[in-house]
């Protein structure tokens, strides 16, 4: 089962203090390149305009902790990178509880998780821990330690360009920036680099792939702005890939419009994966579709997830871990989910058959030469593709029309263009 | 509450004896012109054609009653203008009860009510009295005194232009020919009055305004025969106002095509006004929405109603009053329901998001700094409100999509209008 | 009730041996052409190939018959023609039980009924018999004779063109190839010939019809290889009749397309005929229609039927008899529903009002002069039926909007035409 190597793969990204930039992000990227040797690794100047937004310097922590009244080490960062809030500045000192309140975020209704708190676009410093450990806090002095820096350095992401035998793309776009999380973060980059894997595997495509690994947010917007022009002439279809790694449900996120070729594929796979999936709509969106999908860009980018971020009780804490949440069944079930979906959309053909009126199938060796009560299942199937294959209708829609998941007509259709009586259009 | 101001307009034109033509028409005009100085009243000759139809006669009531053979007058014209059929020729001369009864009208099924009967096209004398009251009439003969006079005089409207940035217009029209009936009747002229004042106050709009105080069918069928040409150019939305008083109930009637403007903003209006509006068909129409959509005028008039003309027991009869069916709390729901849609029509335009990906909305002060587990539920609305101006979607489309009422999104527009973040489209 | 005289008919093709071709075929057309004069009966050598299908030999059949080890004649072809295999080889000769029992169909799940089984595409012989008779076969010798013969002839079927006013067809096919069975083949046939006469006798229609009767699939293969190119011009709907003779359902089976006039027309009778009426999908077709409908030949035909072939225990068996399964009142349902379907489509015209706004139907006699409480029922529905006629809408259009059988209608359109109202446009 891949599963359990995408969940290997997982363990070892899993201590990396990820954030948009830095070490760990770096580090993340370098990791998934001794899979992908073709991965191309990026930067982007602190600074740089990208569209409405600038690149954000570069962040790095040496260590953050916080030293209670009794002299007892806290909030260690070293311990779990949860701990301390996301591009928190400098900052050592000793401040009563009440000042150190200011800077502590706990989840009240989830005393055992640790939040996860990022403070990208406004300088501040904080620490968050479980809400039990903070309800046992002492009044006294605590000495705070925030060792980290914040200068003008680098933005990075991976990009893995795979040529088809057409410059028609299919993109795939996963995120990078969250420590220590699995399904809202690790289970995304892992589930890519083995449908990268498969796709370098099987040798030529119909469809070229562009495949990126990026910070979430500022890493699309930061992409676009350089390539949207590109991808609007060539990306035909595309998911983001995020939270395909628990085992609780299958679910899918529309894009925009919510018609393209990647909502219809989306759907079809899920609902022959799993009839009681969840359909999301466009206000439910929470990830890079916000970008691809935006006024002017409008790729045509839908989501494949198992558990969506947001509505999970773990999303967002500690409690989002490669034991309890992300299992090698779950990703094995994302995996194979989006790596359906492309094999449909590879697949998605039109054909026509070749001669008018139903073919003498039975001189052919592929009907009954007994006409009995009851066909044969196999038969009909074969006999209703056919009667469908009019050179207008897609694979993807004769299947719906038959109601069979599209991969059960995949023999049929070799079998038929094999012997001429259906032959792919334009 | 401004239905308390329009209750008492309407018990003022209570008594007026409105018909198709005649006195009480035009004192009616005159006090909606008390309200709204630029009303202009028209006249049009008896005997002129319109279309397949030609202008009646005026009609002209001095005094009508029947002497019982005890000598007590009853169904008397000026106790309740009801009781004698609207359009009755003069008739002078005793009859017995048998054919007297050829000339009387009742409801056995209402039986404290007074019919509303008219005879606008055949030559007869009637009277309508409680079915009560026709009981207890005793043999012998009877003194009927019809002292009325149809000669040719004129039919009379009023008309108000109010002139907005554009020569696309909206269009209202009311009916105000029926005697004594509140909800099928003064509920539409009262309510219609008073949005034309709150338009003139407003100054101006961006759509210019066509308003018609008219009596029913023949009224709309001569207004059409000399504007028709005109309204087709200009006219891209409209209501019928009829049965807007009573409290009981919000109803729509579609034009004839269903799609149009005007059918989509009433159902966007009253679905956010009440979630158990009825919904009725062109089938169950009534009223001069008959004219303006019958094939070749096809003008976009929808109607916005409380209760249903034809579907309320006390609808044509003397039960239809202005203190048990028509209330202030009713009007005022009636006044409301018409000025949100003509708000919402004025407000509809598309937007473009003029920035490409997501606007950095935290620089600009509209968006959390921090980012932690739950969004709040405005900056939500504004982030997908963004994620749709893609200058295609009107107003109206999105707020449907978004799934809030529309006017949840004036706010949003102006904030992000004043920033240039979202600009008007053409 | 025609119902009657089309049973009558169908006793009397019952003993014919009816096959893909042959003296059984011959008669029937003969039989038919009795009916219909006019009818013309053509013939196709054997050999001749028909798009990817060969016109096969004649079939003739002397006698067939078994002789059980007792010197008992069983599966005597004479005393029924189920019991031989459709198309079998000649064989003289004696064989054990097992040895025969390689020959032999029967239905354990039905065992009182001898299926229908045939072999056309391969040289085989066998006989069927109930499953009761074939339990207590003893074991021995069985003298078996099949005295056939299969050689060079012809494939016939009948034809007849009527003509109407306009060059565009309505086309109807049924088949004339099953032996002894009732529901699956004479219902057929023999409503069709019904239907053709009283096309015949209400002289000239709007459309031409072109009606055939064939041997099933190699039928309508041969047919359209000689026609589909003119037929392509001019049909413009038509239905397969099959299976009208019980009275237990009506169905319908949608041509490939689901939205031609056929298919909607279909729909609409069965509604106003069944409310419970069955749609089934082009997935559940099985007749000539997957001839009519094949891609590039995409003729617009679809089905009128009661019981579907296919769905009914009887089907393909000795019991879809005359007796318990067509029924005069069966056939009658089912010839009038396409009789209704006929009338439909020839009706259907698009209507435009030739007055501006309402017409005034008081002074033309058409409506009440006296306005009360309540409209006539009938007034209303002429009121509504003009308010669509904008020439746009078909009449079947117009009577699913009014929710009425377009049949309802008829008397409306007639009428209204006649004092000009309603023109019919192009």
């Amino acid at each position: 089962m891949i599963g359990q190597d995408i969940h290997n793969f997982a363990s070892k990204l899993w201590p990396l203090n990820r954030s948009l930039t830095g070490e760990g992000l770096r580090e993340t990227l370098y990791q998934i390149s001794k899979h992908l040797p073709d991965l191309n690794i990026k930067s982007v100047k602190s600074g740089t305009k990208v569209f409405d937004w600038i690149v954000p310097k570069e962040w790095s922590v040496n260590e953050a902790y916080i030293i209670d009244p009794n002299g007892k080490k806290i909030c260690d960062f070293s311990v779990n990178n949860l701990h301390l809030v996301g591009y928190s500045i400098p900052f050592v000192g000793s401040v009563s509880l009440n000042k150190l309140k200011e800077h502590l975020y706990t989840l009240p209704d989830q005393p055992n998780a640790i939040p996860y708190v990022t403070s990208y676009y406004k300088e501040r410093w904080g620490f968050c821990l479980t809400h039990d450990q903070f309800k046992i806090l002492k009044d006294g002095l605590y000495k705070v330690v925030v060792d980290t820096s914040l200068f003008d350095g680098e933005l990075n992401y991976g990009e893995l360009l795979i040529k088809g035998k057409s410059d028609k793309e299919i993109f795939l776009s996963t995120y990078i920036c969250h420590p220590s999380m699995a399904n809202n973060e690790l289970s995304g980059p892992t589930v890519v680099t083995f449908i990268a894997k498969w796709l370098q595997e099987i040798g030529e495509t119909d469809y070229s792939y562009r495949i990126i690994f990026i910070p979430e947010t500022i890493g699309s917007i930061t992409y676009l702005s350089h390539n949207y022009k590109d991808m609007k002439k060539k990306v035909f279809a595309g998911f983001n890939v995020t939270c395909v790694g628990d085992d609780r449900a299958y679910s899918y996120v529309p894009s925009s419009n919510g018609h393209t070729i990647s909502d219809l594929i989306a759907k079809h796979v899920l609902k022959w994966t799993d009839p009681n999936f969840i359909e999301y709509s466009w206000l439910d969106r929470g990830s890079d579709e916000r970008q691809y999908c935006a006024p002017g860009i409008d790729l045509p980018i839908a989501s494949i997830l198992r558990t969506k971020y947001s509505v999970y009780p773990e999303y967002h804490t500690s409690l989002d871990n490669l034991e309890d949440v992300v299992t090698p069944q779950g990703l094995n079930g994302g995996y194979w989910a989006i790596r359906k979906a492309i094999e449909a959309i590879e697949r998605n053909k039109k054909y026509k058959v070749s001669i008018l009126g139903e073919p003498q199938m039975s001189k052919r060796g592929l009907y009954s030469t007994l006409s009995i009560k009851k066909n044969n299942e196999e038969d009909r199937l074969m006999m209703n593709f056919i009667s469908l294959c009019n050179g207008k209708n897609s694979l993807l829609e004769i299947s719906d029309r038959l109601n069979v998941p599209i991969w059960n007509l995949y023999d049929i259709v070799e079998k038929l263009e094999k012997i001429s009586i259906v032959v792919k259009e334009g």
